[in-house]
């Protein structure tokens, strides 16, 4: 772990993310680039979203939604925002809280480093070590700041950190925003901050988009203390939210769509211990899972990763590059959790690009 | 015509919209108050957004809506930018541009100054007067002004500006913000500046919310210069507008929906000419249209106006008040234009909240 300031970016492109990964191959390739869930949204909110399209006329109404959202974590409606996707929570914090010295976790999602340069601040960055399992502690923060970013289960490493270890990066006059977007896609949403009220400055952003299938929607939502709700409201256009998109946060948040999330997380993890143990099959060509990986994806090093990478898309399989990432080299792959039959496939295709990448045919057996 | 300084909002709350008229008072209320045409979506719109719910997993991608709007306009692409609806619009345009002394032209739009004073900008005002009907004189917006703000056909006074006297206030050095979200309204578009890349530092708003009744979905487009364009973009979240309004952007800028929209506005002129004619037989009562009036809605001042709504409120009809907007008071009231049965019994309505404003027993004759 170290705590570096950077230039503009550092070098790694913040603003690249794994969608372009699959726009720009063609609809040919599986996609193993982007976390969004592949098999949704599910029918039943699909046509839930459509009958709300009878009432477009309308300027959008957040209330229902922000109460169901408030409802769901046992909060009073004053703790909670709904914005356009965590995306645009981001640019808020990053516009309209008074901050002098914002730190961001790394590797993580680079969109808060982004909003915050964008907005003129100077953002430190505490690296996270692959020899270290990417692991936190809090005395690397240094003490001063004031603004702290922390994904968990984090994105690309896919660890889940404690909840008390990031507590303890709470204090008084710093904002400490945890980036849960994943959290729902961990059994029994364990290690989440959600809900808390006893964490002074405490920040968390939720996503819909994952589970839910939703990332064309753009929708997500901040619980923070009622004032810090209210600075960043007063920092939004007018009707932020779409009716749609409203819409989907009180479905997504009702007990029905609550207990549907709970059961797919450990569909999830079932999955991914599948992938990962198909992962173990190449570690003597080299290849190494990060862990132990709590989210919906993992990230994996292999050796010549920008070469696997580019046979994969042969093959026809986009993974995201981890050369973005702040903290991360060429080496790196972060591979979404997919179905089983959808693993079994990558399995295949990636025993041929490491296979070939060592000097083999790439051909396989008859 | 005279130039004011104003405190935070003068005095004015520039955030109270008409939606908040109509909720506020429950669902039985006709709706004149919101500047939404009222039987749409069309059902093939509708039909059209429905299907792009399938596609929500994925990120939006807004590059064939922003080549659809081009075409439609005859500009290349660098000159567009889609925005979830002109109120992100006029936040980015706020924030994003380098700016020392704007101006915006009143009555209008209360938006675009609203963000303008949450930017911390100060914000000086050109109020037109209604006893020079609103008219616009280039020679009264002061020389040093660096970005105007005008709307055409301006809400609310639904006065269509001559597209060479806006022209003439353009100028090196000047950003030229011309709202024409009602413009197609307007039969042929008439004194439409969008499209025009002669005349500098123009930047022209559009919003698809009000002719096809999408204001819950947020989606509207900036036409400008590329370089303007360029830093509104840097100012954008990721992926601002939803896939759904994305949709909707290129299907209402295809030449079936133009056609469509072509139609509407002649229809909607047809109405106002009704409305107008209906309300000419209240002047006996006082009652003064501003006029003439080229927009969907009509704006006109009645003694006792703030009477006048609250008894049409107990009538069933919700009316725009017109005291929230900078140069107006409270005896001025916004209607929106609707079909020709809604205008009937909206005017036999205004008949008894007349006559019982001036003592009457407000029964009508049986």
């Amino acid at each position: 772990m170290s705590t570096e300031a950077e230039g503009a970016g550092g070098g790694h492109d913040l603003r690249h993310h794994g969608d372009a990964e699959v726009r720009d191959g063609g609809a040919a390739l599986v996609d193993l680039a982007v976390n969004v869930r592949a098999d949704t949204p599910p029918a039943w909110l699909r046509e839930h979203l459509a009958a709300s399209l009878g009432s477009l006329a309308a300027y959008p109404d957040g209330r229902a939604a922000r109460a169901a959202v408030a409802a769901r974590h046992g909060l009073p409606v004053e703790r909670v925002l709904l914005t356009a996707g965590a995306a645009e929570a981001f640019v808020l914090l990053a516009r309209a809280l008074k901050v002098s010295r914002p730190v961001v976790v790394h590797p993580q999602f680079t969109e808060p480093e982004a909003a915050l340069r964008d907005a003129g601040h100077t953002v430190d960055r505490v690296l996270l070590r692959a020899s270290e399992g990417f692991r936190l502690d809090p005395a690397a923060v240094p003490d001063d700041a004031d603004l702290v970013v922390v994904g968990n289960p984090t994105n690309p490493t896919s660890v889940l950190h404690p909840a008390p270890v990031l507590a303890e990066l709470a204090r008084p006059g710093r904002t400490l925003v945890v980036d849960e977007a994943f959290m729902d896609a961990v059994p029994g949403e364990r290690e989440a901050l959600a809900g808390r009220t006893d964490v002074p400055g405490l920040v968390v952003l939720r996503s819909l988009t994952k589970t839910w299938g939703l990332a064309g929607l753009r929708v997500g939502y901040v619980l923070a203390a009622p004032e810090t709700i209210a600075a960043l409201e007063r920092a939004q256009p007018l009707w932020p939210v779409s009716t749609p998109a409203l819409a989907a946060a009180e479905a997504c948040v009702a007990p029905r769509a609550l207990a549907e999330a709970a059961h797919a997380a450990h569909r999830i993890a079932a999955d991914r211990d599948r992938l990962v143990a198909g992962l173990g099959e190449y570690a003597e060509a080299g290849l190494r899972v990060a862990g132990p990986a709590e989210g919906p994806f993992v990230l994996l090093r292999a050796p010549d990763g920008a070469g696997v990478r580019h046979r994969l898309r042969e093959l026809g399989f986009a993974v995201r590059r981890g050369d973005t990432f702040p903290g991360l080299g060429a080496d790196w792959l972060r591979l979404a959790v997919r179905d089983r039959a959808t693993t079994d496939a990558f399995l295949r295709a990636l025993g041929r690009a490491l296979d070939r990448g060592a000097g083999g045919t790439g051909q396989e057996p008859a």
